[in-house]
């Protein structure tokens, strides 16, 4: 018995949606195929799927399931099928069940028998692992590169502010004098860690499951390091059982963006409140600013807000997959559909955010006049205490000193600053004349020139550090 | 100076959809628009957001903002958007900024000046808390009315499988023999109680904020309780300030989807264990399982296993949310605008889940001779324990005794209920003939006849109070 | 066979601490002994074991398990051990498998023989079940307690700071005045809700499991709604699986806490920003605030900050939980046991937070005059819409001729209280000379007169109000 | 002025124990300082505190804070206070802050002024992060190292169980017959990727934040890179605010044992499944295994149970701090104290979960016959379906004739592998004699020789690969 190619126009014959409707006396039920359907959300995987088909397509050639003249032709029309999706031409159906049958239907329809065989050897279990991986690193990259966007901004910020001295916090209380560049610095480095994870995800997902059938390894002799190498990854699974069971390297996936959500979230909480009319740090630009319904006078940091906001969204994404996945068997259970979602969830919201957030620090304000007049000048009782500290007196007893001082300011509404040396002699007999060299802020700074301090030489340490880890 | 009504394309100039740009030097940036829109989601509220207006627009009448001409014409133009909408015909635009601006925009269309009046006293922020409330108790009563559902089929199914004996298992072991009614019924009175928190969710939603503004309570005497009798809440907001800043109505319904979630996820678990092979208790219809794309024999209880996975998901979006809402301050801040994707994804998802159950649960079928056939005598240990505690043996020598029986029978592969009371009498004096009494399956079922027990009478007892429940 | 009570000592025959091991060939390894072992955090149960015990005794007698003389001595010895435990005497041991079999030990050392009867026709399943529950209950009772001195001290600030004038945030942005007692009164409402949830949960706990044995029910005529009235429980389980292996009051209560934690996590977050220098509007006492161990200076409102941290735990509590009980079958598993330590560490920083805040609340001090001196003319905008608004402009309108004002405002720097009528003119006809009622504080106040809103007389309606429903 | 030793008794004068009060009128809450204390966890951290505390004296020494003699009586006095600790000697107060400031006590009362120097330049919160980082750094080894044993655990069942097979499930549907070691190495190469997480946490933990003060970096020249080179750190922090502030290496300490608990339970849930009678593939050793307090009969899996259920406290842990750690601003606030609970408790319930894990795989029974006995004949309906391709059929009509032969087969209950040439030919005229072939359980999982596959050949490889991964 031969096959012949059929007309397109036959490809429902051969291939029907519900492809393993062979042992099934009944049809699914309406309600179950729309509970089951994946493909409202499965479809942002089709370039994927077409690749990876693709490179199945190769490795059956090479076997002898295609012959040369089958594997040109499925090639070149999986080809087509990318390029009309990209054009918006491809069309998905209700009925497809998912965006594997779908590619495989529009095949089908231009290729017959041929496309018949392309399901040889694989399983939707390989399959949708295989299209996963590669989709997060592709997305990964992604937005790595945001991410370097957001450090441009902030070494172009911590460039042009680098003399602009502001009140360090610490319980959002003034805690000593910082450069405001040596700000903008902790976020870069912060996004440095936040790029590792993303490179360890990259690495976790890096490992090519195809070949690994439903679960005991494809029934054919796929040299699966070849396929490998087409597709772009670095390694293959080593098991068969893993390769289709593990969903650790979407898991870590979410779990960066999670992080890299949290820590955005800690600046954003920072600059709302830069924003707020009492401390007036900074003014976002109108571009990233909005109004309100009712009140005509409000200027607000939305973007800011969804920023922290989408933290919740990005640790959530995490939560559910995680909790999604404890406790079921190997390998494979429908309950790993529900990886999708979460993970182009947590993508498409990270990339609007890193995206604002660059724009927003690269557009805003900052009113150092304000952040002048804002400093308290007992930001310096660290100094002082460094001061009678490097004068002989144990730490200890410096500060305690310098707590007293400080207790006397309050108390009699003195700047301390502007205490005299008799006043200071009260309080340690070790005050000299010099004392007046720490009453000054650039002298503050100066003061903290360890590696990552605050003093000019280590902030433009920094910059010049940052810039090399850009290239 | 007066005002005149203007004809729908002069609407434009009347209402821009940044109604606040007065105060602003620039545009908003593209990338912060999309950013901020809400109405690719916050559209599914457009019927409250209608219903709201109504209800407002009534109030401003009471109080003559309207005069009578006004608001019988905004209150029809109203109602024919809302039917519009039903009925697919109201276009939302993509520069619409939300939901309300929409609605707005769409009045002033058809009534001009009019429309431009609806906002009076009125802000999105207790606009958009009084939308969701009335969103989220609709969909209560819809998730309670599916849960019902649920639990006839629970009922159902208890009639029938009432005389089916079946193994109790804690840790996977079986424990007790038990009516399979009574399992059944054991998820029956479980959902009464994630019944019971619905309607708390739904006790929490029923207050109403309009009238509350931006944050300070309206400018204008509107009388707050007519209005909330007009839109079927019972209880007005007590404090403006908590009205809009509050979202923990959100959290409370999430937090009752996640408890449903995971608790469904619990049965989901058995029933797929049931399902195999191995255990062979039930199998699903063919309508409610689906096949596999590799393996031709495969029958899977796909509609089991998204339900358990999805638990995943509702516990996700509870975290999601909870996590946004930590440690902003008062009153409205943007990130509370990441409320509505996860309520309407839990809801939208319980909806299937909770439809699907009551399927499966109605059409599978148990296999009973299966479920005799599996049932280890030594189920029956603990009825021997009983047996000799009540011929006096205090229960802790009674279980040891019995342990050692159990031994060995495992020892020797000894059926405990074919040994001899020769054999028994070794073990304890206590045993007499009438120990034949207790090895019987439907002795041990009568055995546990306290309230709640398994036995026949507690099992019907538990059936006439659910369907009296239901009613 | 008669069994005589035997001497204390020989109690270690009569119960071994593994009560279990007759089927077992050999004893557990240590390690395991470890892993299972929850002595070190389930004695926190005593208490409630051991009156479960006691009502469980009185159960037994009154269907002739136990004698008069029997149960009168197991009560006064339970009654007497738990006294011991008070007093701490009772000892513990490591070789106790859980605080369960440690009472059973302690009371058969002191009452041989009845004591290895106690067990009859209980199971571990339902008495762990009953015992945290009761603990569950009277915690709840507990924390509503300090949830009602937190909206205490909430009154008496309501009262105090009646009259104190306070720039109202949205986005951290001014937005309109307000007066000071009706933020606090903000949160007493919002408690209001979180102590609904208390009861809820109450509610859920209020059934009592005893008498359902490991699974199917117990195995004795015992009169479950007799037992229940004895331990103060509303109702009795419906079913003895569900009764056994539901978790659904713990995960009630963990998200009634954790909505409680991160409501809180809100006024911490505005209290710890208004106790900045910036805002300055708030000073905590020096018995609620911490210094630093480097800056002498410092002052930080660790006990706020901590309340904001540790809704983290008490949302990560319920997380915790929820994940464990996802998808595990019934009736009970072993992952169960990890339900306590959540618990328990939930309820014993929520009773430390509401107590810190209590205190917090009663001790700081406001700074009036800076929050007067800190209110931005622009707060008065939304009035001034709202006048024209009654001048017959529609509200939209309004709002967009005084975002012009405001930006004119903004521009000039000009005041927009100093503004001329005159200037106002050129902006609209529609202004009088009456405008300038509308530049005044406590007219601003006056002006939102809704239920709930800011005047005076409704703040005086909501502390009227609060001080009924505290009764 | 000079300052002399002074006698240990004085030393409560040196340093008190509040070394902030100063700037204080009022001394803390009794409630407060339990509120604010953390020795009772942190103390957790002493030995790391010393060996900071030792690196940090040697740091001040060279920079000339600390002459010759005072430096060696520090670093020996220390040493001591350590060497005390681990024999239990070392005496902490209800009155010490914190860990730092016990360990700063203990100095001084053993040194005298030589002590109250030692916190010169440094801040507790640059000190703490150091603390946490090295603890982490060495914890991390010690669950690498577990892990590794777990994994020999799982060498040595591959090499013994090499010729068991046993059904592949997927869904827990048989799905294809797998080697018995081919499932324990998935579980191998599933724990590889684990080690890289907890590598990737110790890169990430690898980076000393000593010398960036409180937040703007030391003010004496402390030569941080000798200081590292001192604590076995890598690198240094490269900017003291983000050094400070950062949490983020325990984020992905807790996200990774999240990760490996995940994981875990996966196999956990497995195991149990496969202990139950249904089942009947394992039993787990007497020595792993519990029994129950009412049924004497019972063998429970609670080793597998608690460490599929403590994979909810893992996941909660990392929820916990993540939500904490969400939206607060720089640099420390005291939120940041809730991060050592969480780690501590995953990191000791992960040192359990590992070393049971290891030892129940040791020493459980497999019970081969039952696997060999459970073994469906449409296990091998895939290998009927590739024999048709290889025949030429592609591939979905092969799918398609199986199906309908398994159809056949379930309907009049025939065995797949004695169906007889003559029927199968009704189905498809493809099948041969050589089908015989294809019905042989070790035939096909020759067939799967792909890499990675369940193949005899590939197994054999596997534990090669695992083998030498291990050394």
């Amino acid at each position: 018995m031969e096959w012949q190619d059929q007309s397109a126009d036959e490809s429902e014959r051969i291939i029907s949606m519900k492809m393993w409707d062979g042992r099934f006396a009944k049809p699914s039920a309406k309600l179950l195929e729309e509970f089951n359907n994946s493909l409202p959300f499965d479809k942002e995987l089709i370039e994927e799927d077409i690749d990876g088909s693709i490179a199945w397509a190769k490795a059956l050639a090479r076997i002898g399931i295609y012959n040369q003249t089958e594997s040109r032709k499925v090639i070149k029309e999986l080809t087509a099928i990318k390029n009309d999706w990209q054009k918006g031409h491809a069309k998905l159906l209700g009925s497809d069940e998912d965006i594997h049958m779908a590619v495989e239907r529009l095949l089908v329809e231009r290729v017959g028998q041929a496309g018949a065989k392309l399901h040889t050897g694989r399983s939707r279990n390989d399959q949708v692992a295989t299209d996963t991986r590669l989709y997060c690193m592709r997305k990964i990259n992604h937005i790595k590169n945001l991410v370097k966007e957001v450090q441009s901004a902030l070494i172009l910020r911590a460039e042009s502010d680098k003399n602009i001295i502001v009140p360090g916090y610490t319980h959002l209380q003034q805690a000593q004098p910082i450069s405001l560049a040596h700000y903008w610095m902790s976020c870069f480095f912060c996004l440095e860690r936040e790029k590792s994870r993303l490179d360890h995800a990259y690495e976790i997902c890096d490992i090519m499951p195809l070949g690994s059938g439903a679960i005991a390894g494809a029934g054919f002799a796929i040299d699966r390091k070849l396929l490998a190498a087409d597709l772009g990854f670095s390694r293959i699974s080593d098991n068969s059982i893993d390769a289709v069971a593990s969903r650790d390297f979407a898991l870590e996936l979410l779990s960066s963006l999670s992080s890299l959500g949290i820590h955005l979230s800690r600046y954003a909480e920072d600059l709302i409140i830069w924003s707020s009319r009492e401390f007036g740090y900074i003014e976002l630009d109108d571009a990233w600013s909005t109004g309100s319904s009712m009140m005509p006078q409000k200027k607000n940091p939305d973007s800011l807000e969804l920023m922290r906001g989408k933290a919740g969204r990005f640790l959530g994404n995490y939560t559910r997959l995680a909790t999604t996945v404890k406790g079921i068997g190997l390998a494979y259970y429908k309950d790993l559909q529900e990886d999708k979602e979460p993970l182009f969830d947590s993508i498409k919201n990270m990339d609007l955010v890193l995206r604002v957030f660059a724009s927003v620090l690269a557009t805003l304000t900052v009113n150092s006049e304000r952040m002048a007049a804002q400093l308290d000048p007992l930001l310096l009782a660290t100094d002082v205490a460094d001061y009678l500290t490097t004068a002989g007196l144990p730490f200890r007893q410096a500060h305690k000193v310098v707590g007293s001082i400080v207790g006397y300011c309050v108390k009699n509404k003195r700047n301390l600053m502007e205490l005299s040396l008799k006043e200071l002699l009260v309080f340690s007999p070790l005050f000299k004349k010099d004392i007046q060299v720490v009453f000054n802020w650039q002298a503050a700074l100066r003061h903290r020139d360890v590696d990552g301090g605050t003093s000019l030489r280590s902030v433009n340490a920094q910059v010049k550090k940052a810039k090399m880890l850009l290239k």
